[in-house]
Order: structure tokens, then sequence, then C-alpha cells
């Protein structure tokens, strides 16, 4: 590995700031991390094509069951093994069966004598690669035999409720113009009220409509954990002893936790859905969201997104506005506002490469100098030689990145690190005056 | 602004001749000039984006009427304002709600405390914008406090007929192809001549057919004037003191004017219909050409292309040819020949830069080689720190770019800078014996 | 000409093997041959624009029948000839007339005065062209005057059976990879055979169901010949004096005969179609594949593709998998296992350029090697100032690449550059008992 010199000003890191190859020092950082390579259930009797970091790689799962997940051209003439064949031994490639195990190391080749020499020297580049929660994660850093643990987000473990996860929906852009998006709850409250929404009737009852939707009038605060860093924003209520509150976390470095929707003005809702959701960090300029669901009992289930492994790669399709297409609007989005991931789409693939970028940053976006505050850090940490933060597991043996968002009394009241009333406490669902849950 | 060296050779100014952006001595020489940016009903309640002389710009009229031509990214974040949002002051942006007036200066930042101080230091760029004739016009220059007066070319102000405006053409090379193609008659005889036209029985006895279509024959010649340059073509009929003639006219340095069509052999019409139309420069190889039609009582109205808002940007899609495609026929065009539009950008688009270019030219490129000297004459003003060719309107603060095409005595035949019989007067349209226009 | 070095090292070889631009060692090496162009049947009354070794040239044939093969650009204001028009001097360019005949000289300038001076030097580069079987073929060399004789293939001039022709594959990669993929046999035996082939009923009792599949058990030899290559694959029977052969030819640089189909296990044909074709090399990451089908009396034809000029470039939608698409196969190439012609395109696509290629050669890969051991001494003489090898015609006057797939005795057996029992003698014709052809 080559060694990499610290960025010395504001624009030098940047430059540096989007890089994910490792030929960069960002990229050098981000391998220091677990990164999602795609869900569990991806992986069948056929090999899983993926780009992560820069790099062109197969993931598959042998019929035996072992995970693999190795460089994408074969050793032997180059050809893809995306288009390999799944074995009881790894992963044939189609030209010449050349066989690769999930070490990379060739264990067939049909075409040559039996026990030929060339076997041994026959590799191709291997990652260490795990599964959790349904999700199949992949280290390409240095340290292959002894990789950090693997960041076991709670949400993905959660037994109670229902989790859905999507996946397909690829951006041509920085991974980290939607990062700074999550670490940004001031947007919410401009870009996302642009069309009025509509407060259904159902739930209309159980809504505080005093909550005052002046940011200026709020409290926002930003806090580095040790799974990555918060966002909390407290706004008053017509009862001085009740705030409204809505926390958003980020797991350094590609995920994200928040309320799914809800909550904007002027249906401030306390249903406290469960949102958030994986990035694989594609390249300098792709990545692709996973998005992830958590629906319980007593959550309010309209509008909810319903998972079907047969909906990915179609989520683009679905980023429509609700508005409809003024004849004049000759946009590459018309009719745009109204859809939330269309609005942050538009915006965040609007703002360029941030090495490009001319910006002024305000009070607002203390959020988004934070982040760029623990990237910078983790970078110089990588430049001199050292560990970038760590991301561990609590003592549960899970992250606890858990996202508030509802009322809650003065007293009770934590802005800070730590999290509010956990989400799993059942504050928030919509219940009747006898504490029955509405929907069940 | 940086100083630009003149170009010394032919080929050091067939490499600066397409350059359009800031950065070149072609592009500080086009800043000189107004240019098209839209049409005045193209500004609606949406802001309308525009790449200009390779610049990512924003048009809008405000909810009180005032225009806006701004830069593209938000002084904040750089998202595009392509998508903000109208209001009274000026144009917000979409994502935090900072709103720019038409000058550029920041006006409001909902997200920061009132009277911010930052507040002084947002700004976007922006550029005097102005309305003529429903066409808006853009100034990209340094001389922002005091730009040349606007082109109003007459046409755009006519009121003796109907005018009809289209936009949305957008072509992938040089507007100077396009320029060139105009200041180019000859290739009228032989390009456009490749299907024998037919005559409309209901003209066919208002066409005098001993016009003699061999351009040997004719005279070809070429001039500059105060408004850029002008071509004419007189050819010879079977009587000695009548002359067919056609004038053609360049505003320097992105309007055109000629008649509309007839006038090929074999269908030498009298019919003085106006045509001619606006080039939006958008870089070094894309333009966009905004056609004008003029129409008044007694022009022969069939096959008029009628003005529909809706039908912007769907032109294209009409470049069809008539002839029917030939089942071998492999090219990108097929069966391209019978429609001048599409002949002509067939012509256009394959013969590439003219950085890249080799050329021969011969005495009918007469007006492709005035029209080169005058840019280059343009360039070396720039260059040299002077004022280039003035576009002034004249008395009537108009500019007379008007065209001639038709038959004439011989001893009113002006071939020179000034005009032929005006378009104004009813000469050319097609009367009956008494006198009577014949299309009412 | 300039003069290029030769490589030195195998990196500098890869690095230049695939290049086809007359600025590069490989591109003049390429340049003393003759190429296919296009089909006869291709050149009618409409110019067919093609694109060669990297220069974008025009094939016509005049109205009196003469062919030319002239660059792309007018010589006048370098519009494309593609679209000019043919007339019995030659081709007219459509914009200003001018025309040139198949020498490249201009002949008309319809805008110029009659016998105008500059006639004389305007030109077009213009290259000799020739027909041989239905086939155009162009030599783009130095040696104009006088250049090596036709790559006189005789399979295009064959006239015991039924010769077809398809046209219009254009592949986005290096023809080598093509080329390559013939040389090497072995991979017939594990990509071919991916999915299990079902013998036809009608042609199973003519099937050797005992011929040895395993690579290990028979002999892969190859050869060079006096046309370029050669590979021979031996593989036994349960009758020790029985073998099944099959032979391919790679007639250097730029065609290849082999058996359409059948031989690969489990359907052992008998059956000896013959196929191949020819390689426009369009640049050096295109090429078009010009495929020959020669079938006669007593050939099995079920499946067989009927040629059709109106198929023509509408192949690559015939390349399609077989497999059924699984819903969970996001992959370029859904369900491609079981199209012959799709399972190559695959491996040659993703191998991606030679020059960025890492490999491992094994024994298996001898032809590969042996192909480009011809390219690189062809490579050395070039750069030496010599002659690269001859591609000559025999005594018949054409080049007997005949390939050979069947069974054959031992005794009969010819493992070496000549040709086993020749296609033409109706050896692997299916017939009854009494030697009657059951496919007539």
């Amino acid at each position: 590995m080559a060694t990499f010199k610290a960025p010395q000003t504001h624009q030098e890191f940047m430059t540096e700031y989007p890089r994910t190859t490792a030929d960069s020092l960002a990229g050098q950082m981000l391998r220091h991390y677990w990164h999602p390579v795609c869900f569990s259930r991806d992986l069948k009797d056929i090999p899983y094509g993926v780009r992560l970091l820069g790099e062109d790689l197969v993931a598959f799962r042998n019929t035996n069951g072992a995970l693999g997940l190795v460089g994408r051209s074969c050793a032997h003439r180059a050809a893809s093994l995306e288009y390999g064949q799944v074995t009881s031994e790894g992963l044939m490639c189609s030209y010449h069966g050349w066989t690769f195990n999930s070490e990379g190391r060739c264990v067939a080749m049909p075409l040559e004598p039996a026990n030929c020499p060339l076997m041994k020297k026959a590799s191709i580049p291997s990652y260490p690669v795990q599964e959790y929660g349904g999700v199949v994660w992949g280290y390409l850093g240095a340290n292959k035999g002894n990789p950090p643990p693997l960041p076991k987000i709670d949400m993905l473990v959660r037994d109670d409720g229902e989790l859905s996860m999507e996946r397909g929906d690829i951006r041509d852009y920085t991974y980290l113009n939607w990062l700074e998006n999550i670490a940004d709850n001031g947007h919410v409250h401009v870009l996302h009220t642009l069309l009025p929404g509509v407060i259904p009737d159902d739930i209309r009852p159980y809504i505080n409509t005093t909550v005052d939707p002046d940011w200026r009038n709020s409290k926002f605060s930003v806090f580095e954990t040790n799974y990555g860093m918060k966002t909390v924003l407290v706004q008053n209520t017509a009862d001085p002893n009740l705030k409204f509150v809505n926390t958003l976390s980020i797991v350094f470095p590609n995920c994200w936790r928040m309320a799914n929707n809800g909550g904007i003005p002027p249906d401030w809702s306390n249903d406290r859905r469960e949102s958030g959701g994986l990035l694989r960090i594609i390249d300098d300029t792709h990545f692709e969201v996973m998005r992830l669901s958590f629906v319980r009992q007593g959550n309010y289930r309209k509008g909810f997104r319903a998972s079907d492994p047969k909906l990915d790669r179609s989520i683009k399709d679905r980023l429509r506005g609700t508005v409809e297409k003024k004849d004049y609007d000759y946009r590459q989005y018309p009719g745009w506002e109204g859809s939330t991931s269309l609005e942050d789409l538009i915006m965040q693939q609007s703002q360029g490469s941030p090495a490009d970028r001319e910006e002024l940053l305000a009070s607002s976006d203390a959020g988004v100098v934070r982040l760029r505050r623990i990237f910078r850090k983790c970078m110089e940490q990588v430049a001199a030689g050292e560990q970038p933060k760590a991301i561990l597991n609590n003592d549960q043996g899970v992250i606890e990145a858990d996202t508030f968002k509802g009322l809650v009394t003065v007293d009770e009241l934590k802005v800070g690190p730590e999290n509010m009333p956990s989400s799993r406490d059942g504050r928030g669902l919509l219940r009747d005056a006898t504490g029955k849950l509405l929907f069940a």
C-alpha cells in the first residue's frame, strides 16, 4: 500500500473527500470498514456481479453455502466470472472451467493435465465476506486476516416487527451527497414542505398540530457518537412541557437511520416508523441505495412501501413527481415536487462533486460540517498510519443507532449522543384513548 | 478577464473560430453581443434552465414580472436553481430556501437567524436580460452596466402579418456550420434540388418558369452590412428586363433572415414569405435553432408550419426524409432527400468542427469567406482591446435585415448592402389579374 | 509512413497487438492485407459508409458498375460522402455537387466556372477495391499500384451447395478476442457444453455416441499454414481404429473457417456443414462479423440460419439466451447459456483489451499462443521494413482453408498443416444404409 499525505487545505480535503479507489487516501480510509455488498437473498444459484469502491467483484454462495467475494476477471484469460458457474467448490469460469474457491485459489483446470503445477500459481483477488441480518458485507481492506467487527445495526435483527429491504436504486453521483443530505435536517423543513401534505383522516386525531414549524424557533444539535454521528432537532409545541423531537443517525461511513415519513408540517405525526438504509459505494461517482423499512404493530401502514424482491432495480421508475406535468416544463424531472425521494435525488444530483462545488456554509449546516470533520479526521489518521474511527457493537453485540421522532416531555428530553426513549418501547405508536394499538 | 492573442494563421483562426466559452478569444468576442435565451412565453411560473456560451444559467420571471438570468448553482450548497421556486422577490433554491433576486443577491435565508450577516456575502452570477418582440435576450459580457443596444430585428415586431416562433431543435455541432450554410447560397442549387419539387396547381399560373437555374449564368454577390452581412443572387429570365433575385441576411453573430421556401427550381415562386431565426449558442458543439416564420395576407399558406408552443422540442422528430426508406439503406438518416431542413442538418453535422476540417474553398464560397472575415476581424479587435463590430438599430429603432426574393426589373435592381424593395411593400404577394390578393 | 519499433517485451506486444490505425505498427502491418468491406449486394444505388482500420470510408458502385472506396469527407467543405449521389462518373457530394471518381479525383464542380483550375487540386483519398465471391475487399496499404493477390477463400466460390452470408453483427471490442476464440478449441468443450444439447431424433441413428468428450484424453495440435494457421483436435471413440476429428482454420488476419455446429457432446454429429466468416476490422475496439454458412445436399438443415439481406444488422437481436430468465438475474445478458454465439460474445466482450488484461496461459492455449506469434512476427517484419507473412492462393487460384469435422480411420488421419479429406468429397454427409443422402 502506498502512503498518502493528509489534505492540508479545505480544497485539498474536498478534492480527496469523494474518492473511493485504492489509489487514494479516502479510498484507503474507506477500506478500514465493512461495506454492504447485496442482500443475502441475492445470492442464489448464479453469481452476483458487484462493483464496490471502484473494484469489479463477484459475490456468490457456493452450493455448500459458503460465501465468496472475488475479483471479476478470471486469472486465465480474463473472462468475467459474473457469468461463471456456482459449484460445490466455488465459482467456475464458464470459458475454460477454471474454478476458484472463496479464498480465490484455483481448484480445477479441466483442460489441463491433472495436478497441473500452474494451478498453484493461478488465483484471483478475494475478500472477507460475512452476512448479518440478511445483508452480505464485504471487507476490502489490507487486514484480511483480522478485519474489524461487523457493524451489527440493531434494525437488521429487530424481532418486534416487519423489516423490508429494497435494492437497485443506483445513483450517478457521490454517496457523500446522500450522506450530507441525511446530516442536514434543515432541508426537510424547506425542500420537503414545498407541497402541502394532507393529514389522513384516520390519524388526524392523533396529531399534535401545535408544533411550531419555524426552524428559527427550533434547536438543532449535532453529536459525534461511537458509531458515527447523530442529529437532534427539538421543536416547541403549545404545551411548554411538551417538545417534538426528531433524531437521525449515521453509522460511519455507509449507513443511516431516520423516521420513514410523517413529521413534516402540517402533518406532524407522532408515528415512529423506523427507516434507514445502507449505501453500497460503487465508485467515486456512483452508489446504490439499499433501503430498510421497519414497521411494527401500531404503526400507521398506509403508504408503506411493501418489500418485494422483484421490485429491486425498478425503484427509480417509481421516483416520479406527484405534481401534474405542465406542458411547458422541459426539465429533466418535470412535476417533481411532492415526492420526497425525488426531491432529494434532484438536489443531490445537481450538487455535483464536492471537489468542484463552490459553497457557503451557514449555521444550519452544522451536521454537514460534523460529517466532514469525521471524514477528515479519519483520513488524517490513515495518512498517519493509524486506525480511523472504530465502529464497535455494544455489549449486546449490536449498534444502537436507534432514532426517535415524536413528542417527549421536557424532563425526558435527552439532547446528546445517547438515544431518546427507544423506538423499541412502543412510544409513538398510535393508540386509542384506552391505550389500545390503533393499527394492528 | 484574461487577454488573448489574435490568431496568426488560418489554422489558428479555424481552431479559435468555434469557441464559445469565456476562457477563449472567440468566446470573449461573442460576449460583446446580446444572445437569444428563450421566448418570452417560456418564462412562466417555473424557472427555465438554459446553457449559453458554455455557461449553465437559469432564466426566470418573478411573480412581479421582473426578469432574471442567473447562474445555475445556488451559492449555498450548489443545488440547481433550475428546480428553484419563482417568488415575488426572485428565485428561491428549493433545497434550503436561499432566495436570489435578479441581480443575484441573496435576499432570504429561512434557516438562518434573521439578519444573518452571511446574507451580504451570498450571491450568484447574474446577467442583464431584456425582452424584445417576444424573445428574451441575455448579455454575458463584461460591460454589465452599459451593454450594447438590443438587436431589434424588425421581423419580430412587424404588424402586417402573423409571426410564429418555434424552439427546441438542438443540434450537436457548432453553430458556425449553420451560419456558414446560410451565407452559402450555392448549396441551395445543388442540395435542395436533389428531389424535383412539384409546383402546386393553385400557384402555377403565377410562376415565372423561364428563370435560368444554372448557377454559372447567375451573379452571386456578398456584402458586409451595418448589422452583419448579406448575399444577393441574381438569375436571368427569358425577359432581359426581368431578373429573379434572392437575398439573405445574417445579423452578426446569431440571427439570419431568408425566404422560407419556394424559389428553388423548378418551382420558381414569386412568393416572398419571410423566414429566419435566432441561434442560441449553447457551447462549442451545441446550439438551438429558434425559428421565425412571418406570413401576411396574400402569402401562399399551404405547407406553412403552424406555430404551437407545445411543438417546441419536437421539431427534430419532424426532420424526416420524404423519400421512402430503401431496405438496404443502413445510414443514420435513410431516405433523407426532399426535406430541406434534414438535408441541411446532415451536411452541417457531417462537416465536423472547423478546427478539424480539411477544406478547399472555391469562388462560390464567397459568402463563407466573408462571414469568416467578419468573425476574424472582430476577434482581432477584441484581442487588441477594442470593441468588435457594432450592431446598431436604425433611426426607426430596428434592424432592417429585410430579405427579398422575387422578380424585379433591371432598373430597380439594387445589388449592394441596401435592401431590394422591402418585403413590407406587398411586392411578391400572389395576386390575380385585377391585383387582388389571392390568399387572403 | 513513419517507422515503428518492434515490441521488445510481452507487455509492449500486448499493447501494440490490438491497434489498427495507420499511426501504429500493428495498423501498418494490417495494411499489408486485403480486408472485407461489405458484400457485393450492399453496393446499389446509394453509397455505403464503412469504417475500416480506423478510417471513415465510403464504398460505392457507380452507375457504370465500377467500384470505388474513398475517404468519407468531401474535399470541398468536408460534408459526408456517405450521403453523396452515385453517378455514372463516380460519387457526387450532395452539398455542392463536387464529384469524385474511383481514383478520388474531382471530375465535376457545377458551382464553379467550367474548367476551373481548382479541379486539378481537388481530390479525396481512394483505395484499391475488388470483388470476389460476393464480397467487396479493400486494400488500405501503401503499395496501391501493386497490392497483394486477393485472398480467394474457396468457400466463397464453392458450387456444390448453397452459400449464405450475413452481416451487421458489430461488436464493441477488439477483433482479436474473436480470432483468439477461434484459435482456442478448448473453450468449446467447456463453454458450449454448459447446457446439455438434445440429439434430434432424425439424426440420432447417425451419431457416434462413443466419442470420448474428455479433453485430457484428446490430442490438440496447432500448425502455421501458408494462409494462416490451423488447429486439429483428435478424440477417441470406442473403436480404436476410428477417431473423431475437428479442424479449424484462420486465414490471416481476418477470416476463419470451422464447422457450423454439431459435434459438441453429447450430440457428436458427423455432419460437416461448412461455416466461417470474415471480420471487418472497424477500429481498435470494434469489428463486424460477416458470417458465411455453406450447406450442401445431405447436410442436416434444421436450425440452419437462412440468409436474408434484410436480416443484416439485426443479428444482435437474435443473440438471446435460450434459458428462461430468472427474475433475480440482473446481469446484462440474463439466461445466456445455450446460445453458442451469445456464449462467445459474453466471454470475448468481458475479456477487455489485450493491452489491459492479466492472463495466465496454459497448455490448452496453444492455438492462442500460435496466433500471437504470427501477429508478432508480422509486426517485427514490418518494423524491419520487410513484407509480413504472404497469403497466397494455390495453383487453382484459391485458398484451401477447408476444415473437417467427423470420423476418420486412423490410417487416413492427417495431423498437420495439410487438410483432412476435403469437405468437398461428401464425407460426413448423413446417408442411409444404402449410401443415399438423407437430407436432399
